[in-house]
């Protein structure tokens, strides 16, 4: 059964926040804003890296190395699709004018909201 | 380590080539083209249906079900994210002139580029 609530899960409209929130934290290279989005034992499996962050620890240490290294503008392709706890969606990140890749983002949520796994799919242009 | 070549499995070109083939036929109502884009012990966890349909003859019936009923026409948002032996990619869904969603698709393939498993997140406009 689509949507149906099968415990007390996050919302799709706090899911759907937090996800604009991720974007707008991750863009901002503000990297204890996004660990805070994060449970405490969150996986992150980014692309980007490669091997997984386990932990909030490692995935704050992970943003801290992107916001350090890379600066991109992000431009939401759509809505953030949401179905039960899981949320996808897919942004342009614009470098220098430049778009060099069209992520997609598939996050899992726990019951109070804070993104338990993410899996990165990313796509130069 | 990223695009790592672990195993002789599908190329991002084969992937590509397929997934850009399922967008076409499910477009077109083909459904036995459709079915024909899975391994046999293939599973579909599409959120039209909620239930997922595992093997290809339950797959095929998926799609016709999906010919049957509605018609949209299709239109790719970005290129096609390509992550070792997974797909995702975002697409518009029209009918009648409105947008009716803006799916994203995930999809894990075999080491012969059949599809093995998809799980699509739903969004509606």
């Amino acid at each position: 059964m689509i949507g149906a609530k099968l415990r007390n899960m996050a919302t799709s409209e706090e899911i759907r926040k937090v996800c604009s929130e991720y974007v707008t934290t991750v863009e901002a290279g503000d990297f204890d804003a996004t660990a805070a989005l994060f449970a405490d034992n969150a996986i992150v499996d980014d692309a980007v890296s490669g091997v997984p962050a386990i932990g909030r620890p490692a995935i704050r240490a992970f943003y801290e190395g992107l916001a350090a290294r890379a600066r991109g503008a992000f431009e939401m392709m759509g809505k953030v699709n949401v179905r039960d706890n899981t949320a996808a969606f897919q942004f342009k990140v614009v470098i220098d004018g430049q778009i060099v890749g069209e992520p997609i983002d598939v996050m899992t949520f726990d019951d109070h909201g804070k993104i338990l796994w993410m899996r990165s799919y990313w796509g130069t242009v």
